[in-house]
C-alpha cells in the first residue's frame, strides 16, 4: 500500500486502511526517538518550508525537529515577522516561499480552509499544521498512535472529548480518524449547548472547573484502564487537575514524542522517501484536495 | 577575472564587466535550484551571520536558504530581539557577532550607509542586504539576471521604473547596474514631483491607482515583449493588477528563484570559494569601501 | 579528572580544581575558533534545546553557534513566541520540550532558581544560561578563561567589580569562581548603599557617570597591567567610555570568542563526549542540584 495523495490536508477523506498505513509508517520513527543518535540522512539536501501564520510553539518545534532528524533543512516564516503586514496576499507569500524551491510546505493558519486553498495553487506537498477550526491532521494521527499503542487497537473504543469542542480542530481530526475505526464518542463541553455569543462571558473559571474540569473523581467515571490525552498547552487547575495530568493514566508526554514520529513519517512519505520510485510516483500522484472519492485498499 | 572586492556594499562602484562576472557566477547556482537535491558541501564548516536590523521576510529567508544550500551554518540576529534596545551601539553589536567568528556578515539596516560604516570596521566580507534608501545590491543583481535571461542581453534596453522611486534602494541599485549596460530609463512615480512632506497625505489609494497602477492597459504602452518585475511584497490591486502580476509577462517568481542563485554565488565568492587560493586572495583583497577608483577589466 | 555533575546550574558548588578543569577543557575549543573550518562532527545526531524565557541576543546566538560547531541540531524556544502566554506552566513547557528528546537543555529565565527547579524534574543535562539575579555560570567561566589567558593565573588577583552589582548574576558567578582562587574583591556600585526602592529614581545618568563610569582617569587607579572585562551589552558613554572600551586593556571581544569555546566545552562534556564511556557515565552521574557536599579532587 502507498499513500495516494500528494498532501495531508485533513483526515476526513482518508479510509481506515489509509489511516492505519500512516500509523504503521510512524512505528520505525518511534524507535528512532529512543536512539542515542536520532539523525538520519534520508532527506539530506531537501528543504521543508514552515509557514506559521498563527502562533505555535510545540507544533513548529516538532515539525522543525522532525525535519532536522531526517537531515532536511528548514525555511522558517512566522506571521509576526512576515510581509503580510505590508499588504502582501497569503498566496503571494506562499508562492514566494515556493519559488525558493522547498520540497514540502508545512502550514498553519487561523482561517479554516486556508491550507486547502494554498495547496490547490502549489505543486509541492502541503501538510496542514492546523487551519482555523477545521483540522489538525498530524495531531489526530499522533493521538491515534498513542491510543493504539496503549490499547492495542483503535477498534470500537469509547471516547469522551471534553472541553471547548465546537472550535477545536483537534477534536474534529480525532472524530474523523477514530470514527473510521468504529469508536463511539461522547462530546462534552460548554459550547455544545450555550450559544456562541453567550458562552464566553457566561462561563467563569469557577463554573468551568465545576462543570468540566477533569479531576480524579470525574476520571473514576471512566473505565479503570481509560487513558487521558491532551494536545497541550494544558491549562492546569482549570481544564485538568495536576493529579490527573501527571497521573498513571496520562499520556500527554507520549503524545509529544509520538508527534515527532508521526511528523517524521509524513515528511518522509510526502517528500518522496515513501515510494519505491519517489520521482515517478510523485509525478503521478494526485492532489488530495482534488480527489472526491475515497476507497479503502 | 575575479571579483576585486572583499565586500558587496553597492553596485554603483562596479564596472559592467564586474557586474557581468557576478551574473555569470550565478548561472551554475540557477541550475542547482532545479536539482532534486540542492545541497552542496562547498561552505561546510563556514558560518554566515545574518544581522537584520530592519524587518524582512523574503531577503532573510533567501540568504539563510542560500547559506544552507552551500552547507554553511547561520547565526541569526533580528532587530526586534537584539540588544540594541538595551542601548548597545550598532558597532558593538556587530563586533560582538564578529567575535563569534562568522565567515561573512549579511546585514540590513534602516539607515543609508550603515552597512558601509560597519564594513570599514570588520575584517570579514560584508554583504549589504539593503541599507535605508541607498542600495540593495543582491536585488539589483537578481533583477538583472532575470532580465538578461529573458531578453538575452542587458545592452541598451528601455527600462521604466514605476512607483515610489525616490525612497527605493531597489530602484537605485537597478539604475546603477543597468545604466552600465547603456539602458535608458523612464522613472515614473509620485515622489518625483510632489514634495516629500506633501505627497503621502496628498495621494490616496484611489489616486495612486488612477495615476500609477500597472494594469493591462498601461502595460500595452510598452513593447509587446516587455517583461514585468517586482521586488515584492506586491501591494496587489494598488500597485499592480492581478492580471499583470500573474500574466505571461510577469517574472516575479523567477526573480525569487534567481535571488537564491545570486546569493549562493555571492556567499561562495566572498567566503573564499571563488578564488583558486582562497586564503591568500582573501588576505590580499582590498575593502570595497576603501577603493576609490574602478576600472573595467 | 572528570566533571562530577550532570548539569551546570551554578559555579558556587564547584571546587577550584573542578573550575580549573572546565577552563582546561575549553582550551582546545579556543583553538577551533581560529581554524578556517570550525565545524566538528562530535555531537552529530544530538539535539540541544535552547529555552530562553527572557530576552537574550548574544547568549542565545553563542550557545546556538557552539552547538552548530559541534555538529548538533538545536530546538529554539523563545519566551515571546512560547505557549506560556496561553497559561501553560513552566514545567509543562519544559517537559514538552524534553519529550521531543533533546540531549541537553540550555535555559534562561527571569526568576532566580528557575533553572534548578527545572533540572530537578528532568533526566537530561541542564545548563543555566542565566536565572534572575542568581548565576550565569558560562559567563563566569568565559570571564575566568579570559583573565587566566591574560594574567597567566587566577591566583590571588585583585578584582574590582563596578556597576549595578546587587542585581547582577554575572557578578555573583564571578565572585563564586574567582573567590575559589583567592582573588580579593572590591565591589563598587550604587545599589551597595542606596536602598533598592530609592536608587533607581535617585541616580541620574549624569550622577552615574560622575560616580561610577569607567573612564581612562579612573582606570589609572588600577595597576598598569590591569585588564577590563564587560559582559555586554555595554552602555557606552554611561557605564564606560569608548576610550576604555576600545583600549588596549579591554578584553570585551576576547570574552565573546571565549564564550563560544566555553559553551562548546560544556556541551561536549555534558552531552557525553567528555567521558571515555559516555553512556554508562551518564547513567551513574548524579544531579548537581541534589549534591550537597563538594570536595576538591
Amino acid at each position: 500500500m502507498t499513500y495516494r495523495f500528494r498532501d495531508l490536508l485533513a483526515l476526513e477523506p482518508l479510509s481506515a486502511d489509509e489511516l492505519a498505513f500512516l500509523l504503521d509508517q510512524s512505528k520505525p520513527f518511534q524507535e528512532i526517538q529512543r536512539h542515542p543518535l536520532k539523525k538520519l540522512a534520508t532527506l539530506r539536501g531537501k528543504t521543508v518550508a514552515l509557514a506559521f501564520f498563527e502562533n505555535s510553539t510545540r507544533t513548529r518545534i516538532s515539525f522543525g525537529t522532525a525535519a532536522a532528524r531526517l537531515g532536511a533543512d528548514t525555511m522558517n516564516l512566522q506571521a509576526e515577522s512576515s510581509s503580510l503586514k505590508k499588504g502582501e496576499s497569503l498566496l503571494d507569500t506562499v508562492h514566494t516561499l515556493d519559488a525558493m524551491k522547498p520540497d514540502c510546505l508545512v502550514m498553519r493558519h487561523a482561517s479554516s480552509g486556508a491550507t486547502d486553498f494554498v495547496a490547490r495553487h502549489l505543486d509541492i506537498p502541503v501538510i496542514n499544521a492546523g487551519d482555523g477550526t477545521h483540522e489538525h491532521p498530524s495531531q489526530g494521527l499522533l493521538d491515534a498512535l498513542t491510543i493504539r499503542d496503549r490499547k492495542g487497537s483503535l477498534e470500537s473504543l469509547n471516547v469522551t472529548i471534553l472541553g471547548d469542542i465546537s472550535r477545536s480542530r483537534v477534536a474534529r481530526s480525532n472524530v474523523h480518524l477514530l470514527g473510521k475505526f468504529g469508536c463511539r464518542f461522547t462530546l462534552c463541553g460548554p459550547a455544545m449547548w450555550v450559544p456562541r455569543e453567550l458562552h464566553e462571558p457566561a462561563l467563569s473559571a469557577g463554573d468551568y472547573i465545576l462543570l468540566y474540569q477533569l479531576g480524579a473523581e470525574r476520571l473514576r467515571l471512566a473505565k479503570p484502564d481509560a487513558i487521558v490525552l491532551h494536545p497541550g498547552p494544558m491549562n492546569r487547575g482549570i481544564e485538568i487537575t495536576p493529579e490527573v495530568a501527571d497521573g498513571a493514566q496520562s499520556c500527554v508526554l507520549e503524545q509529544v514524542t509520538n508527534g515527532l514520529a508521526v511528523r517524521m513519517a509524513l515528511l518522509f512519505l510526502l517528500i518522496g522517501g515513501g515510494a519505491e520510485e519517489p520521482a515517478s510516483s510523485a509525478e503521478s500522484s494526485t492532489k488530495q484536495s482534488k480527489e472526491s472519492t475515497h476507497a479503502a485498499h
